[in-house]
This record gives structure tokens, sequence and C-alpha cells, in this order.
């Protein structure tokens, strides 16, 4: 997710697009910018009536709509992909301790119970086990900040959410992180 | 931010809303769904010319725009309201350990630099200090599972991103936050 392709994070995604492909891999992309992807979770998620009319629950809802496959075609095209995946990669400038809002609504309307999850079926039984996931972000502040005495806490504690919250509830098993701090500030 | 206003949360937010009006203070609100607020921090964010329409960086954009008065008016309007206010209450269910994709969006887009930060003016010297600020939100998981040994850990973890990373660093003190637990499960 970022909205310049010539920037750093457009060249990681490249050089991983790049790479990947000449080890044989088959590769997807999904630039969430370029797409225009919807970050709200909304009404409009569910294609058709919806179970309760009277109040909306968006968790109820696209839990029903998952099940009776009538979620929007933008959100079912992302989980084809994920259900195709390996491994997802997601490359992203750090955004607030997080991803910046456009991949939060791809984690919120994508990763839908009944498709990622369910109870019992979360953590190491989430629906999405097998699969690999990995986090590539730039950050504003220097490798030094993000320590525990530094200013911004340890690195690991921003992941938590992220890596833990949703990745690894959903089942992923997930790969180090690959964080590339302050490129602005690299020389080389 | 909820979609509806008959659920938990529309009810915490009118009931904050009639109490601190009973009290004399001045509320204002912005229901980001009713307002189809825009999560996304685009180009379009930027009213008039970029200063590097080559390379777009919106971190650089906004700051620039923002020195200029040149940003989109949804987002001056918000910083109108916080910068008029003492106190500001994020009522939101949370989602993937941390605020719904439409609330990520007002923070990436809302607290720019230049208006929120600056450098230095950081943290403690954060352009927003001398304000409050309070997360009011609920859960799924039950309090049981956000403990340092439950399966979704101390829900101080989730808190920090949010709380450090966001609001202190732009000079908000962070109130004790108010966390309503699994409230589709509870009796009374």
């Amino acid at each position: 997710a970022h909205q310049e392709p010539k920037s750093f994070n457009g060249s990681l995604k490249r050089v991983a697009v790049e790479e990947l492909s000449r080890q044989g891999c088959a590769v997807t992309v999904s630039d969430l910018y370029a797409m225009d992807f919807e970050p709200r979770a909304t009404r409009k998620d569910i294609a058709g009536a919806v179970s309760n009319p009277e109040v909306f629950s968006y968790g109820v809802e696209a839990y029903e709509a998952c099940k009776k496959r009538c979620l929007t075609s933008d959100i079912l095209e992302e989980q084809k992909k994920v259900q195709e995946a390996d491994l997802v990669i997601f490359q992203f400038p750090l955004y607030w301790f997080s991803v910046p809002a456009i991949m939060k609504g791809w984690m919120d309307r994508v990763l839908c119970q009944g498709f990622a999850f369910d109870f019992p079926g979360i953590y190491d039984a989430g629906f999405l086990k097998g699969k690999l996931a990995l986090l590539s972000l730039t950050t504003g502040g220097t490798a030094e900040m993000y320590t525990r005495t530094g200013a911004s806490g340890d690195f690991r504690y921003f992941l938590w959410p992220l890596q833990h919250g949703a990745l690894h509830f959903c089942g992923f098993q997930v790969l180090a992180p690959q964080i590339s701090f302050a490129p602005e500030y690299a020389s080389e």
C-alpha cells in the first residue's frame, strides 16, 4: 500500500515480485491505492438482504453473507487471492504505529468471520493456518527510536496487534518482519 | 465510529454527549460512518498543486499543504474541531486489536505534520499538548482473553500503538481507557 510506484515501498514491492517470480512462484499483487480499495466496513459489503434490517451489526452480517457467498465482489476477489496464496506479504509505510487505513480496511473487510476464522477456529486453529504472512514496512523514525529505551519503544510493541491480533488470530504463521527504518534519511 | 446508531457503541456515544452537555460542556460529534468519512490518504487531500509532481510523498505534501492551508475541507473541518476541543473521545468497536479503518483514516489524515506535530514537537512537545484524549471501546473477546496469560494478551498491549504511537506522539495526555468487554455476551 503506497500511493507512489516510484517510492521506496514501490521498489520493495517490485523487487519482491521480480525475485519471487524468478524463483518460479506465481505472484499476485493487490495495489490497494491503484485499486482505490474501499476501507470502510459498511452495509454495502453485503449484497442483497441483511439478516437483521432493524439493527445493523457488521460482524454478524458479514459472517452471514460470507456463508451465503453474498459478500460484495471486491471482498470475494481478495479472499480468493488469500485462499490461493502460500505466503501473503504486506508492504506498507508505518502510519501511526500501524498499517495505513486503506490496508486496515483490507484486514477489516477481507478477513471476516467464516472466511479467516470462526469460533472455535482462532489463533493456531484459524482458517488460514498453513499459510505464511510477512510484514514489510518502512518507518519515519530511526531504528534507535524504536528500542525499549527509545522514545517510540521497542518495534516489537507495535507489531503485536498486527502480527498476533490480526494475522496469528487467523491462523497465519508470521515470518520475521522486514523493517526498513527511516529510508528517507538513508544514504545508499 | 459505528455503522448503527442503535448499537452499544451508539448508546455509549449518546450517553457521553448527554452527560457532558448536562455538565455544561459544548460537545461536537464526528459520526464518521454517517459522514462517510474518507479513510484513504491520497493526492486528493491536497487542494491545488503539489510541491513535487514527479514523486508523490503523502507525508511531505500534506505537511506543505497544512502550512499553506490548502488541505481538503473535510480535513480542515476535523482539525478545527480538534483545535477547539479540550478532550477528544474516540468511541469504537475494536477491529483487529485497533480502530476500524474509517477511524484509522481519521488519524492518518487529520493528525498531519504541521497540525498535530512537527520535528521537534513530538510526544510531550506535540502540538496537541494540553488536550486530553480518551479511548472508549468495545471488544468481541472477553476480559479473560485480554490478560497476560489469555489468548489475546494483556489489553494494554493493543492500546500502545493508539495511546502512545498516535495520541501521546501528538502531545495528548491520554486518560484511562473505557473498555466494554464483550457487550454482546453481557446480560445486563
